[in-house]
């Protein structure tokens, strides 16, 4: 399993509709195929400057590859993330195994 | 729901006793009341500079109060989290709500 989570912050004013637009866009990316246990959160720790999280898990990496290059993600990053997210962190998560 | 998350780097060697030692104590955060599907994690995307995550989860605010003044969670992060900690983020998550 790798859990693959990105922490977020919009150019959007909160509770915009462009930010309504952007959010509702994102939950396609759980109709990706290798695609489990997609999330969209809120963000809410005061100490980070990060809204929203996503989050999903696959089931190797072959699947997180295939996600990647997937035209439905690579589409959205190219005429959504890119323009309209602000900042953003990735974090990918595995079992611990050491 | 609420899911605290922390992204962090050791001051320790990659694979040391030391290393070791931090991961063995910090499992122990798990026993503490309201603490929820805890996870310990490793972080192993290349885009950012931390090593392991930490994920758990708590009913509501009140039992994530509790956690963080429980006297197990003040000690680790007194003795073991402090000194030993050389980077981390917190990102907290709940559903999202808009």
């Amino acid at each position: 399993m790798i859990r693959h989570t990105v922490a977020f912050r919009l150019r959007h004013r909160p509770g915009s509709t462009e930010e309504r637009s952007f959010l509702d866009a994102a939950a396609a990316l759980a109709d990706i195929p290798g695609v489990e246990r997609f999330e969209q959160l809120d963000q809410v720790s005061p100490k980070n400057s990060f809204s929203f999280g996503i989050s999903m898990e696959f089931a190797d990496q072959s699947a997180y590859d295939a996600y990647n290059t997937h035209p439905i993600h690579v589409a959205f990053v190219r005429d959504r993330w890119a323009p309209e997210v602000e900042d953003f962190l990735e974090l990918d998560y595995v079992p611990l195994r050491t």
